[in-house]
């Protein structure tokens, strides 16, 4: 096995796309210092990782693999039948981790798993444990056939960059070989979009094109009917439009980019909770109609968090544009970070808005027909489900987080600041460290260790959040909230910028459309929004609590949920009791009861049992 | 086959049950005139019996009861395991029928089924298709065969009734026997309750305890919790509330009481919509936990509506209390309705309160996911489904109206009137009609055609939502909304009394706990809730309307949907068009648009065409 130079460690290559604005920075070139991101990603490589793996396996997903080969004649196979995936994205979670983090365990686990995939792909470069002739690529529209491929590729991608071994990255393009001869006349493509990224990022880490015509053409195949809107099944809308922005990042054709801009539209127009989670409706796992945002029954699955995310990247690489940075920042501190648990090693499947409390009793056996729905009842983060869709896509996103916080401009040595978190980045002759305390204080001082001679460029994303502002150090222009500003000049060691980015709490309100949320307020701070939980609001009935928005100041608490901010403030809440349902208007019930409040972010919700919660909370009107 | 006097078609049978204050006239004693709900039970008549029959008996439901004749030797069996049950149902509607509408083809087919099931008994009695030994009686956690036997007691008690016909009732009592053989001892019980209820009915048709005892034995091996609210399977558990109710009904048992009312109580303080559905969780077809109401992703199966109507009949019998012909008048013009289409022969499974749109467009199969599952999307009435629970327990319910218009007090007789609708009864020396235009007009006028001689009462409900009012003829008493009132004297023919009740328009609002529904109205008049169909408002966006609710007039529309009244009023609409869902508050949007409202009957939407649709609206404060 090669070992490859840590540099080469991009989560996505760009540096030869033609209509590409950035290019990332290796995941192993960026170290995460105490904070936020740096103890998520810690409890993902030291709990997630490992633990997704002994439940994987226990369920045979690698074992699959194995089968019919002379050491292992009783295995059967086990699983969905895309479960393959599942292998191929811990793998990834595994190379990105080894990336920043080298440990030779974890590698030799990994090499041994690349033995199992490479000893089960068929003779003609076919590889996929569910199915044997005359059965594959047979019935596109349900096998995942391809999907589980794009997750092969995005696998091997990641491992050769992380840690050189090229194994399976031959094996992928012997099935992409496959695939092509197969699939290249005909209409049949994949129910569940992917692939298409993937070929895309193997054309890129191949240097060869063929895979990007397939992409084009696979991509080709699919009706998008007659607006440019997202439709159906969240997951699988959005991984088609990372595909179609990977191709745009290669062609920059016109009308490619005319339909991503209005896929994001609808996106962030009609489609996201106010948390940056996407597909309310649980039936079908799907975005349901415009404006269709429950927040009790929300699905608003963790896989179409990391999906958005996945694709702000992406845009955010074509354009450079700091909006795609923004929902960047918002989905992952709100909808992504709430799926896992604060140890790591639970998922949430559904991201509900609000909670009010379990069904007490059942006698008839509700529950236990919902059980594996994985819907919005019952709820409670899993350490296991045998669709390990949500759970594999947290560990890869996270273990690859550092490769997101900085970028490259494509074409000069300008370093992008895209996230920020406590950090240092060293590459392309600079080394840079972010001292913050962010995402708890807006206050960001960047110093220079080190940079390339002559005049270049530190590119600091100034959120949309905030209020304008004026850099410290001699930036003493006003910079505009929602832009990149360019702060170009001869850099020497020791030189900094302060960014002090004011956190107010902040009330949003919510278009009326969303019928949930109409007269109702939820509150932000920076990047994070926050929520109202039974733990820290015990004698306060959630359903029914109104809050003064003005009232809101701040608290930062080390020792709560891993070190938080709280915001304390006050509210009203009914009376409570029970009586009629419904009543005439104008007959007025008890008057409401003023009551202390206190919210914490949302993501750390559910960390302390189950707990009533609920996001947005009416206005109180006085 | 024996002809029974149509004087025995009650629905319900307690002249001989010590606790029940009244007692039912029988089916085939009530004429209904022209009005709703002659209408209603002419179209389920024509249409939906007939056409339901065409479509059990193609997906082999009557077959299943052939397979293993000589005859028939290539069936085997198809459908879900409990679709006998489907067939049972439809033999209690054409019972119910047949008793106020001879038919002699009915007749036949009905008696060629009959014939079918009893050639399916096993030699020790017991009966269904789908279970043989040693399976019989193995796994009542799923099997749903004492659900089956249930349904199988009710159609076999309707035919004696309405045609005389014992044959399916010596088959329910062999059957009942070998129930009540294999588990009078140990632990066991259907997990969907049904049985109970029936198996009283069989006790007071056959007059044999011993029937009674096992529905007591039955129920008593359900854990109900700790407190006693409705929880869990709606259907469920309405289905073991009417059981229980009937047990009480013959046992007057102060704790089996005790429990009933506080499951009433939970019905209506925490469980039903403002039409009287109940249901709001469409996985586990749950209640879900208190207050949990969703509008748009309501479940609210038109089972539970049935259901509802079913227990509250029995509540009405048991004491005669106008609270509970108030809600089973409430569900039957509301919930119940709502399930079935003008023509009579489709169905909705989930009666949601508020439509939206369809999914426009959906190219990676979510709405195909969703198709078979029934719930709330995607949504249209179904001529046929599988599981065809819904469909059956109309046409059932709807055969056997007649059955509830009327009461007669159990000692004595005393007529009593729980439903106004224009309609006939003759029975016990009375006849007596009801000219009215109700429920879109509250004039009601009672004629005495014939009374038996002596001092005897009318007794007249007066709904709970009418405002106090007098009666005329010679009843100058006020008379008290939400009671029955008792007109006793020496009825002459020729005699009459007028009830005039108030319908005015009447807006509703909803305890805040259901977070939907918070600032919002419901109209209301008389029994009949009303909704905003896009049918009548086409440039309004429902999502976003308010409503002044003082502005609704009423307009009589016999051409429109069968014959509704309209209520015409006054409200605003946001300005609609894209833009960024949330916004920091107090940021305002642009002004509403005022706009003339059109509501109809919630019964009556999606019979033309699916339009948006909403029953909540938000209340207009000018």
């Amino acid at each position: 096995m090669a070992t490859a130079a840590s540099g080469a460690s991009v989560v996505t290559r760009t540096d030869a796309s033609a209509h590409a604005r950035l290019r990332a920075v290796p995941v192993g070139d960026v170290t995460l210092h105490d904070g936020l991101w740096q103890r998520r990603v810690a409890a993902n490589r030291e709990h997630g990782i490992p633990r997704l793996l002994e439940r994987m396996d226990s369920r045979g997903a690698v074992d699959n693999f194995r089968i019919g080969r002379p050491a292992t004649p009783d295995l059967v196979r086990r699983g969905y039948w895309f479960s393959d995936s599942d292998v191929y994205k811990w793998l990834e979670a595994a190379a990105w981790s080894l990336a920043g983090h080298p440990d030779p365990g974890l590698a030799e686990v990994v090499s041994h798993i690349v033995d199992a995939v490479l000893g089960a792909q068929d003779a003609d470069g076919y590889l996929n444990t569910n199915f044997r002739a005359p059965l594959r690529l047979r019935d596109l529209g349900w096998s995942h056939e391809l999907y589980c491929a794009g997750h092969l590729f995005q696998a091997a991608i990641a491992l050769r960059r992380a840690t050189g071994d090229e194994r399976l990255l031959d094996a992928s393009t012997r099935f992409a070989t496959f695939i092509d001869d197969h699939l290249r006349d005909g209409n049949d493509t994949d129910s569940h979009p992917g692939v298409e990224m993937a070929l895309v990022e193997l054309s890129r880490e191949t240097e060869d094109e063929r895979w990007r015509e397939l992409a084009a053409t696979l991509s080709g195949r699919v009706d998008l009917g007659e607006d440019s809107r997202l439709w159906g099944h969240a997951v699988r809308s959005l991984y088609f439009a990372c595909g179609l922005t990977d191709l745009a990042i290669e062609t920059g054709d016109a009308a490619r980019v005319a339909t991503i801009d209005a896929l994001w539209s609808s996106l962030l127009e009609e489609r996201s909770y106010v948390t940056g989670a996407v597909g309310g409706r649980w039936i079908g796992e799907s975005f349901g109609r415009p404006y269709e945002l429950p927040n009790e029954a929300a699905y608003a699955e963790t896989c179409g968090g990391v999906a958005v995310a996945m694709w702000a990247w992406r845009q955010l690489l074509r354009t450079g544009d700091a909006a795609f940075a923004d929902q960047l920042e918002h989905v992952l501190h709100n909808a992504v970070l709430a799926g896992v648990s604060l140890e790591g090693d639970e998922w949430f499947y559904a991201n509900p808005l609000a909670f009010a409390a379990l069904q007490e009793h059942d006698p008839w056996g509700a529950d236990r027909l919902a059980e594996d729905m994985a819907g919005p009842f019952p709820l409670r983060r899993r350490p296991w489900r045998d669709v390990a869709c949500c759970p594999t896509n947290m560990v890869r996103l996270l273990a690859s987080l550092p490769g997101y916080v900085y970028a490259f401009d494509r074409e000069r040595d300008d370093l992008w600041i895209n996230l920020f978190t406590a950090s240092t980045v060293e590459h392309g002759g600079w080394r840079v460290t972010q001292r913050t305390d962010y995402p708890w204080n807006g206050r960001v001082e960047i110093v220079v260790d080190q940079a390339p001679r002559g005049s270049r460029a530190l590119v600091l994303r100034v959120p949309g959040w905030c209020r304008p502002l004026a850099g410290s150090g001699d930036g003493a222009d006003a910079l505009e909230p929602g832009t990149y500003s360019v702060l170009r000049r001869t850099w020497k060691p020791g030189d900094s910028v302060v960014l002090d980015l004011q956190m107010e709490p902040e009330a949003l309100v919510c278009d009326p459309r969303v019928v949930e949320n109409r007269g109702a307020v939820a509150l932000r701070r920076g990047p994070v929004v926050f929520c109202f939980e039974g733990a820290d609001n015990p004698d306060v009935d959630l359903r029914d609590v109104a809050v003064d928005p003005g009232s809101f100041t701040v608290e930062e608490q080390s020792d709560l949920l891993d070190g938080v901010v709280v915001l304390r403030g006050k509210g009203a809440t009914g009376a409570g009791g029970r009586g009629p349902l419904y009543r005439p208007v104008g007959a007025g019930g008890p008057p409401p009861v003023p009551v202390a409040l206190a919210a914490i972010p949302y993501y750390a919700w559910a960390n302390r049992g189950l707990h009533p919660m609920t996001v947005w909370a009416r206005e109180h009107v006085r």
